[in-house]
């Protein structure tokens, strides 16, 4: 298996968005991402603002570019401001420094695709994805 | 109500994957959009080629932006090919020139957003957009 | 007098406007851009689409792009579409080949700006652009 | 109503410009967009420079965006400067964190769209912004 299936996006959107009940939070975008960047699955709740499904899908895609989840480029942008900014320039879906995007990978350790969580505090935003990629049986890459 | 749910958007697309089997279609991506045409949902099936979510979302788009179908877009890009090539550049998620993206309203007659679907003939994926819309109770615009 | 003023701007939608209700004209966008192609006034009918600001702009910026009305750019785009395709790629507005956008000039001949009208036929697009330039006392270039 | 009719859009802009005469403000733009964020109407006052009808309407739809105030995007972007910059890459129209953008909704909470203001100190246009929208009675978010 190389790539995430549309079943497995549809379960990781339900189970994130069942983890946003339970936590409580805001309206959320969660966006599905194969291996290529490209999107599996998006869904919006309702009263999720116009630019969501754009933050969610560039929280994801910024993952794979990099390599690393959004979180660890929010840590990169702490300490190199102008470098995660040319990159935003350079990737056409962008790049977003913060938490909630999470490459995901198969047990074999081959990466599947990327979820992308946004809505909340970035933080929750995660907690979101980790949930959605478990319950797919997809292991988040740190 | 003044926009699509995504309780709408998801039947939309689950009924829409449903006419599609009973046709027995290539795999399709489906994108239902809210009038300002932001995405609601998509989902991509497996096998349904990279660009696929890029073109179910601008059927969409390019018929909200025009105010008709992509299938009257299409018919106007055979009589004003280059009329049709410049509104392309103009709308920031692009014009289809095909069937399969409509729009959809309440019974009053307020726009509430559109669906996009691609992968098999053209024809074929108006008839699941179809399909879609009915199922979530939505007029769909000729 | 080197530009147009906002005054003139309003009275140039105002009288376009007029002269749709009285050609009982479908809802149209006007857009009345100054000589370097910036917006001095815009205005949306209620059921006008998405794109119609984007046409409207494009259809005066790209008459002020070439130095003639989006009628003419239409005739060129009969005898040589890719050329036509090629500009659209360069205006940063976009440029569209069918009426509706004429330059306007004072009575010495300087250029003031231009008026973008869509929504309609595109014949009918013109006359009320025309229109709209009589009533605020400029002069339409052919 | 689901939308910002050209009518309100028309009496926004007379209330912003009427009290920001009495507060001797320098040459304002203003732009109203529906809550898509496609522009109803738009007016730039004589000597208000090129790239205001740019920053009016990003001002609001970046608002719309994020769905919050400029302002606070403004706040966020004290804290974050390299998150606010990768909006700012993602959404279409941009992102501008300074005061005078601000979400309009009706009684009931929807959100009907946006007024974005620009031309003087941020904190004076957005006190256009929201005599505009008390106006046209419309409600204006935090």
């Amino acid at each position: 298996m190389s790539t995430i299936s549309l079943a497995q996006g549809t379960t990781v959107i339900e189970a994130a968005f069942g983890r946003a009940r339970e936590l409580q939070l805001k309206p959320l975008t969660i966006a599905v991402l194969d291996a290529g960047g490209h999107i599996v699955a998006l869904a919006r709740q309702d009263g999720s603002s116009n630019l969501r499904p754009g933050i969610a899908i560039a929280k994801a895609s910024g993952a794979l570019d990099l390599g690393v989840s959004s979180r660890k480029i929010g840590e990169m942008a702490l300490e190199r401001p102008t470098f995660v900014n040319a990159l935003s320039a350079i990737a056409s879906a962008g790049v977003v420094p913060a938490a909630g995007g999470v490459i995901v990978a198969a047990e074999n350790g081959d990466i599947l695709g990327a979820i992308g969580v946004t809505g909340d505090l970035s933080d929750n935003d995660e907690l979101c994805a980790l949930a959605g990629a478990q319950a797919a049986g997809l292991r988040a890459l740190a």
